[in-house]
Parts: structure tokens; C-alpha cells; sequence
């Protein structure tokens, strides 16, 4: 099989004012990325955008069409500016309402049936054809309509519910990654010999990744690929660079 | 003026197959979205994108088109997979070259002119038009291109990046933002009160924005606008709501 034809995608779609706005720093884009890179599903495009229906409709159809899955986070609560299910309904093209199904989740978490009130009751409003996600914390659940997962902004009920969607998902071959420390040397130094061994490696991605400390660069050489043999032929190639480069270094006279 | 007239927009643009696969945690967008508030522009969309010109190409001149500016993050490294300043240059449709000014600027950091090599030359590869941006921490530099800004990946790098761009910048009336303690109070329980305070002051957005530390939600109202007095006004309302559903609580016998 191909990379080609195996290639399971995804974009993930963040949804909120907040994010935007600096109010709230995103901490689902990062979890979401591991998990789908764990399970072989390559994550190709995130999204943010505003708590604005037309610019919401616009992100789910554009990415939904383009990539196996899309998963989005936030605007499902009870206020107002939760407009999430409204807009991936107005996105298919279908009804919404309240669901039975989900009324009931609610049902179980208010001990007092008066407490289930209209606002709360919007977050059983769901779009028509879609299975719900499950919400272990605060019931309200997701759904799943066509190849697009919806979930909460809340990251602790965002990631119960991925554990709800994993095993749905189609996974793909996994994506293996194995990372060389550059021991010290500039990537100034060593890019040159490692455009060859990517020109030489196509089966694999190297990436090159500088992190600043405030004083010195600490540079990390990544290779990904689905093929292990093809892997480790190209970690190799990179672990011989390195070491020639750090051979060559001028000894410092003490 | 109105908010339309005066509004002042951005997007942001996040390059590399790091943050995708989930290798390394993004800490620029909350970054340039705290930046950008405080100066009154209006951060709009992000996107994240991999190390593909197709996809880049696409998303710069989707989003250079649709808002007053656009920063990008990520990709003007010496290695191969540093392709953004490239990506630019397609967009805009202009060649691209070294940039002798661009390095100058690289010269000043090698103290052995053998050092600067040719893939550290890349580094000053400049699409035809452009303006640099100044690198005060390994002198690489950014570049502005029409509405484009373009910096580095590496957080504290784009940051001095950021305070180099700021006072080009035009800002706008700023943003103001007030919180209101929900005290306790569930979002659906004040949901149709927010509702309807949210419709009766169209100049202001209120968002509700719960969080959850593994046991109990803890729930923030946020009113925003561009108006002191609009967002006083609704502040009060917001107030008034939380308090009367706080004395309206069952007192618990002790």
C-alpha cells in the first residue's frame, strides 16, 4: 500500500472569541495533534475562528470536504454565543432540534427536573442524522455528523470525548518520528548536508527544530516516516552528519 | 466612526509540520493575540499549516486578501524545510533573491566569514519589495511584504520580531474587556439572563467561558467593546443578573 492511498487526514477546527481575543490560551490544538498522530492519522489543518455563524458554516464546509475528519472544538454550551450544533447544521444542509437522546443525558445530571431549562436544554438541540459523544463530566453531549466530530472548548470534557471518538476512527499506519540532537551544532552548519540526505531519504520528512533559551540555540533533527527500515536508513545518515560535524569542530586550547 | 469604519483586522499564520504533528507545542498565538488586542487590532482566523508551498502559498493569499494585515510564524531557518520566504514570493508573484542588506545583517554575526555559508545565505533570501525586520537575537531577519509580516517560529525570536512590527502598525480604538465572577452561579442557570442582556446592548460581545478543575466549573462572564460606556452599561446588567441569582439560592440548612 501507498502512503497515498492509506493517508487518513484531519483538521481540527477551534471555535471562540476567546482564543482570538488572547483571553483563553488553546490547550485542545496540542492534545488533539498527539492523539491523532499516535493512532497514524495525520492532523494537516487547524482553524480558529470567531463565535460568527457565517465564518463558522464557511471553516466546517471547507475543511470538511478537503480532509477524512474534522474535529471541532468549542460552542456548545448554554449561552448564547454557543452556536456550534446551529452552524454544523446549517453546514449539511439539515434540521435541528432537541434531541431525545441527549434530553435524557441532561435529564441524569439534574436531580430537580425544574433545573432542566431552556438554556440547558439548548445543549440538547442536535442536528438531524447525527450520533452523539458522550460527556462523562457535565453530560451535555457532543455528535458526530458525517466526518465531522463535534466537541466541547473545555479541555478536560474535550479530551473525555475523544476517548469516546477514538475507536471510530479509521487509523492509519502510524507515523513514526525519532529525534537526533545536533550536539550542539548550528543548523547553519549542518543544512547543507541535511537537504542532501532528505533529497537522498523521499520516504521520510526531516525537520530541523532550533529552541532559544534566552543564551544559546539547542537545535533537534527530526525524521518521520511510516516505513521503519526507511527510517532508520535516514536517522543514520543524519547520526553520521552530526558526528563528522562535531569532529570537525576546532579543539579550543585550554 | 463606527466599529465598521474603524475596525482593524489580522490573521495569523502558523507554518511547520511541528505544531501538526504535535512535536512541539504552539506559544505564539496566544501571544500575538494578547499583542494585537492591546493595540485595538482584531485578530480574526488562524491557521496552521505544514511545510507544503501548496498549502502555504494558499492560506497567504487567502488570508492576505481578507484582513488589514497578516503575520506569519514559522519556516525562515537554513534548512530545506524553511521554504516560507519562497511561499511569499509565489503569493505575491515577485522573485526572489539575496538581500544585501538581509546579509549585512548575517555578516554581523559570523565572526569568520567562511561561516557564512550557503545555507546560511538562505536565511537572507527576500522576496523583491520587501522591508526587513530586524532580529536582535540571531540576526536573521524578518520581512514585511505589503500587508504580510513575516518571523520567525521560535517564540522569544518572534517576539523581539513583534516589537520591531508594532509601531508600523496602524491600531485601532482598543478593545475593552471586563470580567464578572458567575460566583458560583451554573451557566444555565443564567444563560437566558445573559441572553437577553446580550440583545438589549447590541454595542458590546458577551461570551460566558466555564472551566473545570477536575471537580466543580468555574464560570467567567466577559463583556467587551470598543465603548466605556456601552460596556459599563452592560457590565451592571451582567452584575445584577449574578446577584439576583445568587440571593435567590436555596439557603442550605446547616
Amino acid at each position: 500500500m501507498s502512503d497515498h492511498e492509506t493517508a487518513i487526514t484531519a483538521a481540527v477546527l477551534v471555535i471562540g472569541d476567546e482564543i482570538l481575543s488572547g483571553r483563553t490560551k488553546d490547550k485542545n490544538i496540542g492534545y488533539i495533534a498527539d492523539y491523532l498522530t499516535a493512532m497514524g492519522i495525520d492532523l494537516k489543518e487547524v482553524r480558529v475562528v470567531p463565535d460568527e455563524e457565517v465564518e463558522i458554516v464557511a471553516a466546517i464546509n471547507a475543511l470538511r470536504s478537503r480532509y477524512t475528519y474534522l474535529f471541532t472544538t468549542g460552542g456548545i454550551g448554554p449561552t448564547h454565543d454557543d452556536i456550534t450544533a446551529d452552524c454544523v447544521a446549517k453546514a449539511f444542509g439539515v434540521d435541528i432540534s432537541h434531541d431525545e437522546r441527549a434530553v435524557a443525558m441532561l435529564r441524569s445530571r439534574y436531580e430537580n427536573p425544574a433545573d432542566l431549562n431552556e438554556a440547558r436544554l439548548r445543549m440538547a438541540r442536535i442536528p438531524h442524522g447525527a450520533d452523539l459523544i458522550e460527556n462523562p463530566i457535565s453530560k451535555a453531549p457532543g455528535f458526530r455528523l458525517g466526518n465531522v466530530f463535534v466537541m466541547a472548548g473545555v479541555p478536560s470534557i474535550m479530551q473525555a470525548m475523544l476517548d469516546n471518538i477514538g475507536p471510530l476512527l479509521k487509523t492509519g499506519r502510524t507515523m513514526l518520528s525519532t529525534s537526533i540532537d545536533a550536539q550542539g551544532t548550528p543548523e547553519g552548519a549542518y543544512a547543507t548536508g541535511l537537504g542532501a540526505i532528505q533529497k537522498a531519504n523521499p520516504g521520510v520528512i526531516i525537520g530541523s527544530y532550533p529552541s532559544f533559551d534566552g543564551k544559546s540555540f539547542t537545535n533537534q533533527i527530526v525524521v518521520r516516516s511510516r516505513d521503519e527500515a526507511l527510517l532508520q536508513t535516514a536517522r543514520s545518515a543524519v547520526e553520521a552528519l552530526v558526528a563528522e560535524l562535531v569532529a570537525a569542530r576546532p579543539t579550543k586550547v585550554p
